[in-house]
């Protein structure tokens, strides 16, 4: 199995997006069998969820799949409209906790969250200094990058999303010119997905069935835990369940997602 | 018991520096025990640990004497030089998770983490735009004016610490003037603790004693967990032990810890 999933390079995203605030927990649960056991992502991993305005992270260096404190996130059900987790495997930069995706900061009051999965070259931006990378990651020299392109719009509120949609768009397609840069971006209630090379999306929506993961022996009979308007967005690299259809996001694609669905891209 | 904490207004604090990564549950422990058992701070609390440049924050809005959050980090002994926590009984702004303190910013490339105990009354500083709050405390305001006057200074590396203990003494004074603004401050190595009515500390160092908690029938025998180098600053809004020597800060007074001792103030 392991040797399967080693072309699948570096990191795994998993981003949620929903209508109502729903718990990741069933996901989450999957995707931390890809940090050391399913696969090789052993270098730390991080889930951020937002909560209102809040914003909670949960970061550790050890692989998700010993980690005690992703442990306890899967016995925790958080419950959120948007979330990123991201599982690492060291590129650039040490194991260390600075490392560690998703990074949060402010731009116009509000958190944001970032998580990247490639590898990126030669990539030193000349950032404003509003934004610093604290750490030693192509990753969050491009977070920084980008909440630099936001902040350069000028405006004291945030732009309506189909205007940030574009300079995110733009700002994407330089940064994308650098590598590899699959990444996931979300604030309260939305989130952006762009897909360089690896993508994958899921709405779950009545009728709801059962969901069996592709990492474990796990099923969820969500009939059972849902009500007929919920509707949720899994995104992550690869599907995470052997059941259900999941789109593959064409590579070169930023897809914005709100209410559980797909509103650009 | 709590009747003779009403007079205890409004939130308790809780640093942690030291002169090598030490854990902070015992304190922690003593602390929590405030967060709705032993003294009314019922409205959520949060933890902030620096591991190298990284940092980790835990926060819930749950009493921190009942949060599945807290008995996880009370039993996971994440070792740190610099530690803040903080159970909030709310004033200005609900109860959600926005307005948990600690909050954490980024400022020349290093993450701060900062937590507030008091009340600023028409405290509505004109703020650049560079830090904005998130949630409605005056607390966060208060961090955002402490930052944006570091930033102020336009350099674009930290400067030498009594610099910056100058200008935070400068910018503290003017906050002050609004109210009662008992803080910590601190990043990775250090730790700012200025009180405007209580805070006290304590340096634990050898010859290691046995510390009682003054909240719960807790006693650690130091002597068994320590190297004799240790050093470790312990700083609270009201002493965590019963047995042990606090110090009270004069009010008026910004005191810097580093190495698990008083540098400045």
């Amino acid at each position: 199995m392991l040797l399967w999933y080693t072309d699948v390079a570096m990191c795994e995203l998993l981003g949620m997006n929903c209508n109502v605030p729903t718990d990741i927990v069933f996901s989450f649960t999957g995707f931390c069998e890809r940090g050391g056991r399913t696969a090789d992502h052993v270098d730390g991993w991080g889930i951020g969820f937002f909560e209102g305005r809040g914003c909670r992270v949960f970061l550790d260096v050890a692989p998700a799949c010993e980690s005690p404190v992703a442990k306890f996130v899967k016995t925790y059900p958080i419950k959120t409209l948007t979330a990123i987790a991201h599982i690492r495997k060291a590129t650039h930069g040490a194991v260390a906790l600075e490392n560690t995706h998703p990074f949060v900061r402010e731009v116009w009051g509000r958190y944001w969250l970032f998580a990247h999965n490639g590898s990126l070259e030669a990539f030193t931006p000349a950032l404003s200094g509003r934004f610093v990378p604290v750490g030693d990651t192509d990753s969050e020299r491009a977070f920084c990058a980008i909440l630099d392109a936001f902040a350069a719009r000028g405006e004291k509120e945030m732009p309506p999303l189909e205007k940030l949609y574009q300079t995110l768009a733009e700002v994407t397609a330089w940064i994308a010119s650098h590598g590899k840069f699959n990444y996931l971006l979300g604030s309260e209630h939305f989130l952006f997905a762009y897909c360089a090379t690896s993508l994958h999306y899921l709405i779950r929506q009545a009728p709801f069935r059962t969901a069996h993961l592709a990492d474990a022996d796990v099923t969820v009979d969500f009939s059972s835990v849902t009500t007929p308007k919920d509707r949720v967005a899994i995104i992550a690299t690869r599907p995470l369940t052997d059941n259900e259809e999941w789109v593959g996001v064409a590579p070169g694609s930023l897809v914005l997602f709100q209410d559980g669905e797909v509103v650009m891209g």
